[in-house]
């Protein structure tokens, strides 16, 4: 158990995780202004890497603006969302995008300059111009009845199935968690039979794409990266494939009281540890 | 691809699965009527097989009567649900056992002499005495907020938890589904990484359930009796596991199209195939 | 913790399984001689149901005795064995019978009246006439070319394909294991992308085969029963979903260590916690 | 269904899977040389993307100028080895690292400036210096000892688990596949209810890879590759996350008789579809 500075003073670019790393379901980690304006002080280049599709880089940007951490900017925030965005830009190429999610959500399909069209307002006798299926958020749909035709829209049309975030559950308040969009896809595969397209930590994909972003503006390797994260599963194994340092801060979906078993039953092997990005 | 009755006419003792085989999402199999009157006439005794725990077998049997089919009474119906109650009865002594489902699938707690609680009605501060979880039904919840309440319910209390009906999926339409209970109970395993205890066909204990019944009111082998199911991995597998005759009918989740590849693909091989029980 | 005799004496009829309860990896359990003779004398009904495929109620009787258990006799072991026995004598009726394991573990498949040849004997290009294929054992086969060569039968002929003994490993050795056929069962399964049929605890059939049994030669409720297993996911839960009182022992697959977090992880909970039955 | 080089010529880079695509069980594909030296002629850079990991690039460079294909070089070829070799590099500092495979794989861990030691070599007794396992290949081991071994070994020692190529099967004659390694570490992962750390295609980290690599010679932008792929899973799924076209052969794994089925059922639509790549 370390303090988080004295590892971080050793690198040149830091990759956060935003839940459970920046902030919690109570809002702000306490003093996390302090730790982002001492990385910045230092020079670090900083990266958010969320499994946080249900809002755009630029709305995330607002949020951690108005809930009170100043200076991060949409720039530097990468989300699992712009993944499933990219891959509907290379290969959809027209129709319309069926969608479980928020509107702000669907701001992912836009962007990829296509037509979003929520599961709700689908008409199943219609669905000739669907040309792909993405699960956004587990909010903005009402689950008992947009998932099941979530279900028969896609035993209808064979269509790429995309999950912008594969988390199954997250964290909204102490001992209580609820289902997340990769807990619905979930049931969906089950029942469908059938293994979807999933985008977010561990794949290395968002790790590439941060990678390549910090070199375009300077000569980063990955031996000058650190990244840090709250999950095993997620942040610390895709930190440890793309070939980072990592660090697992106990703040969030791991704690003091488990992370041992949790280390050891998964082999997953972080780096550091600390009690958060503040201690 | 043979006739029903001329299979039927082998056997004394005749077990129909309800959904796909009696009836099906429209109302009765047009002509049912005539194949029960029939198989009566002939002096076989009939069970009714039904992996439905959303209604007790004295509801199910006036629900029968009242979509026009008559002289089936509810000590010929048996239901995965039953199998729930005995498990209830046999193994939970005291404290309030959760559900989701209908208030009407509730009975079957009732029924066990305990007292059941919705899951909407639960405060998750105050679950000391709740001794298992049951999940009856797809419906009489709200899927936005009470399946979230169950994983949280199940991470807190360590209980046992019964799923009275392991169909994952139901026809509701021509080419509609609907996600049944099973599929449920299937999200919150896989998020809470956990395996329930599962009841109805192809699980064994039905069939044996009915051959006892049977046999305390005359004397049969398992030679004696045909089973006759829509679906292969429920009513077939169970019957042959069981070791009576299967004969598989068409008229449900099997169609005449896809009959002979999911039998090659599943090597579950019914002994007879037939159109349907009125064919 | 309580004294496994001050159990025993409430019931009529005691069901033990056999790894782990009446035996271990050095072969008797101390004692537990002394523990068969009480309940002898006390004049209970004794049944083994055992999830070994690997030899028959007369070979394993036979074996008991050499290992200096004496009174056991081949009509009170019921094995998973015999209840993919009864499978083929009721569904396969002719053809030859493909096998992994041992020539003892092929009785079961002669004594369904049926040919049995090894994995290893068949010619891939003349299997017209294989009508089943079954898991019998981990043994008796070279695993560097029959699993492979067993995956590419069940390729090319679709048959029903029974697992004897789903158990994924077995101990052999204090904290040494071996994968058990239940294992390279599942290997194939998940090779293959299909489910087999599979037989042994905690399907409740060999229950209700015991209990049908015991009614022949007197008169039985499961309230006379208690099953006696050291392991949760088969003993415990078969037992508690056909209705029997069940004892867990910690002097097999289940240790002193860690039966708490065992139990409350699956949510199958035992009547009663012994040591073990000599205890 | 278009001609292979009609498609390619529209590119300025080719990555070729190798196995289905360049060779099969009979060795090369007929013809292939001509393709490969059109490309050249055409100017295009050629890099092999494969999942085998029993051999690293200079040993398959060499297998393939055997196999009568010239002018294939070591640093044109990128195998899933080599991102596990990365792995070991960048994670594992000291230590012994476990294997399954042959000596020839092992050079992977060699590379890595670690100690390699196959399981069989192991003493149970003296693990405390084993740092982390690899699985490597499915030759080079005896099944009937070695698998059981790794089992016991992952039992008791918590360390990081490498698969270094995921593939459950590969094709050894028309009709005949044998179980690879992926396979092998699937069925450790079922009996240690474990999920270990996999490389190879899908994952989008070997494409990252080459075209990092091509991008060290050149400027190429993801819309000049053109991955050439005969598995919908791996080759296309990969190249359509990553971002690039994708064209899926049928001269391997995916045949005419059933590609469009395969096409359907797992909604990973390629861009294009030829026979092989030298129609």
């Amino acid at each position: 158990m370390k303090e988080f500075l004295s590892i971080a003073k050793n690198y040149k670019v830091i990759f956060l995780d935003s839940y459970g790393v920046v902030k919690n379901h109570k809002g702000l980690i306490p003093n996390v202004q302090g730790t982002i304006d001492e990385l910045r002080r230092q020079g670090k280049i900083i990266r958010i890497l969320t499994n946080d599709a249900s809002r755009s880089a630029e709305q995330q940007a607002i949020r951690f603006e108005n809930q009170g951490l100043k200076g991060l900017h949409s720039g530097e925030i990468i989300t699992s969302g712009m993944m499933a965005k990219m891959f509907l830009q290379n290969k959809i190429k027209s129709g319309r995008v069926a969608y479980l999610g928020t509107k702000n959500a669907a701001q992912y399909i836009l962007q990829a300059d296509l037509e979003a069209v929520a599961v709700s307002d689908i008409d199943l006798e219609n669905i000739d111009d669907i040309s792909a299926m993405v699960f956004l958020d587990d909010e903005g749909f009402d689950w008992n009845t947009d998932i099941n035709k979530t279900v028969n829209l896609l035993r209808k049309k064979k269509i790429p199935v995309i999950i912008a975030n594969s988390d199954k559950l997250y964290p909204v308040a102490r001992n209580e968690v609820s289902i997340a969009t990769g807990g619905i896809a979930k049931l969906a595969e089950s029942i469908l039979g059938r293994k979807f397209i999933h985008f977010g930590k561990p794949d290395t994909q968002m790790f590439n794409y941060a990678f390549q972003n910090i070199n375009a503006i300077g000569n980063y390797e990955r031996s000058d990266i650190l990244m840090v994260g709250d999950t095993l599963h997620t942040d610390i194994l895709g930190g440890n494939k793309f070939g980072v340092s990592t660090v697992l801060v106990l703040s969030g979906n791991t704690s003091k009281r488990n992370y041992e078993v949790k280390i050891n039953s998964s082999g997953i092997i972080p780096d550091y540890i600390c009690s958060s990005i503040v201690d």
